[in-house]
């Protein structure tokens, strides 16, 4: 995608001064473009606990560059390699649920492991987080082809008609490094002159859809409608989806989705009315290791100020505005998990699905013998 | 209910003058307890569809004494019935889906087309109104009865744990004239010694839950934990609901329920879960014409700023935030129609029964013969 015409990512190292990361703070969108910088590893623990930055795949590259920024500062350092062994566990411990988090952290870990010349460390590290990033992107574009496909066939279906997607949260460009996972087919799509247009649900607490989403295809000149959370189910029962495409912060070998809460909801309510429910994931999201989502993945919960409080414009000033009693005792999962059976397909750098064992395993061949 | 350990009424004659009715401004709740006067039709028109009053029951009675205060302004104009149904006409326009307003208005224009003398009007429309709120009471009051037995069996089945309810928006007292509908149970089985805990769906766009139910539910030191729309489905995939008991806008004589938006996909995920998922409602609410919901119930669709804006506290003052980009497209659906098959029961004055027209016509006998 582009910003103001631009091309764009959503973490990069400073033109003029390498040594300093710079990211979006994301809490300010859809308001306000502020850009933070991130001159300590532990800038980087701050901005992903206090979601500055959120998506599980630019989670684990912000930690990647963390512990670039690590390399740094463990110069002179009695142990540097322990140095920042101490930071990849701290950035490990900011969020539970998204795995990539962790694959990125043992990424890099492992090229240090590999290091023979402790003096390599920073270019190393330094190498790594550029690779993981440019990964990402190349990544999602294959998501985007792949993707493609399903958004073709449904336009072919209805005769160029409006086709119109369903997303929840923001798998978008700001959830990664650029296109997107959920995304990044609707950017394929329009690029390729089809009629879309997206149904963003506003996605409490946090407000993803509508203040992250609607920015960044507005930014696109996508059209697209705000709902709250709500609404969906309503809609599919108008025949007014086409298709849901969501994201995924882990997935399991078996398929089982975890997304942002309420992820289940709308897939209870496509498959209740007959419309795909696709999930697009870069296979860096998968964990392998688990098969059932129920019970093998940790639910984050957040703070109850999340769902208490809102962030907004009031007139040409920014307040936080209290909706809820002061006493009121709040319960705030961040996450839930979508059983494969509710999920028509994985949409996969590697191509498309089905959410099983099976389905991954022929697409992920090199993964077949691996579970525990 | 009470309030403040008084007795309860959402809507009331003012004490020292009854020509003026009064309701609490129930879009200042939870943060301020504001009455409003009533001392036009207009009034009633203005507060029915702003808001300041809503639930099916309680806007039927704000509409019946709209009328009677129709009657006191009528005095000296040439056709005071004219007058008093031009008043009846505009009150029904105020709201589209719940049928319980126009069952109220032509109630009192049923009384109104048997009164004799026209100087009784003013006498007889007060008695109509009053009427109406006595009998909303005694109808809530039965519901919770019947409610109760669900209740009481699952805490038995549970040994005496924790029985924990799931509700959506405000089908409390506040949205009838006392006790409310789907709360009705919960302050019943509370009063029995039960050990229940309410989940408070905060329902967007307009916040029923978080700032309506909440604020009853803590006047009336019944547990309860706000949770956002969107984290009813985990908590019923890990046990933490035993039933999910709502209220309704208009119920179909086959069982299709129209209520808040949203209601349908927490049916869905009851479904899913073999969790019972009840509606409780007061006869008046159910429209003996139809049968389909989905496509019979006119679904409103209100002013896009509900979703875009939110009304709270910032430290001692109150202000407005826009949480949305300024050009965002926002749809706004108020209601969703949950279809019987998801219904596993009706809680009604009269007793429980299917979500069937079988069902509502064993209680209803009356009304066996009436379709159209």
């Amino acid at each position: 995608m582009r910003r103001s015409g631009e091309d764009f990512r959503t973490i990069w190292q400073k033109p003029d001064d390498p040594t300093v990361v710079q990211i979006i703070d994301q809490r300010r969108l859809p308001h306000e473009y502020v850009v933070a910088d991130l001159m300590s590893w532990r800038d980087g623990v701050h901005a992903i606990s206090e979601m500055l930055v959120r998506g599980a795949p630019l989670i684990g590259a912000t930690a990647a560059w963390s512990l670039y920024l690590a390399a740094l500062e463990s110069r002179g350092q009695p142990d540097r390699n322990k140095f920042i062994r101490h930071a990849a566990k701290a950035l490990a411990a900011t969020r539970p649920t998204a795995v990539n988090l962790r694959w990125a952290i043992d990424r890099v870990l492992g090229v240090l492991g590999r290091t023979e010349h402790i003096d390599e460390i920073e270019d190393t590290l330094e190498q790594e987080a550029r690779k993981i990033c440019d990964e990402d992107i190349e990544i999602c574009r294959a998501i985007g082809e792949q993707g493609l496909k399903l958004i073709e066939e449904i336009s072919a279906r209805k005769s160029g008609d409006t086709v119109n997607i369903l997303t929840h949260c923001n798998a978008g460009s700001l959830a990664t490094i650029n296109w997107g996972t959920a995304t990044a087919p609707v950017y394929f799509a329009r690029d390729k002159g089809i009629d879309v247009h997206v149904w963003v649900d506003e996605t409490r607490p946090r407000n993803q859809g509508s203040q992250l989403t609607t920015w960044e295809l507005a930014e696109n000149k996508v059209p697209h409608t705000l709902i709250v959370d709500n609404a969906g189910g309503h809609l599919m029962q108008h025949g007014l989806v086409d298709i849901c495409i969501t994201g995924t912060d882990r997935t399991t070998r078996s398929g089982d989705v975890a997304n942002k809460i309420g992820t289940y909801l709308k897939a209870l309510a496509a498959n209740d009315n007959n419309i795909p429910f696709y999930v697009a994931l870069p296979s860096t999201t998968i964990d392998w290791t688990i098969r059932d989502g129920l019970t093998e993945i940790p639910i984050e919960e957040r703070n109850p100020d999340e769902v208490a409080k809102i962030y907004g414009k009031a007139g040409d000033k920014f307040c936080t505005v209290q909706t809820v009693g002061s006493n009121t005792a709040i319960s705030n999962y961040a996450f839930d998990v979508t059983p494969a059976r509710l999920v028509t397909g994985l949409i996969t750098e590697r191509g498309i699905c089905a959410a099983s064992e099976d389905g991954l395993t022929t697409l992920f061949p090199e993964q077949s013998g691996l579970a525990s």
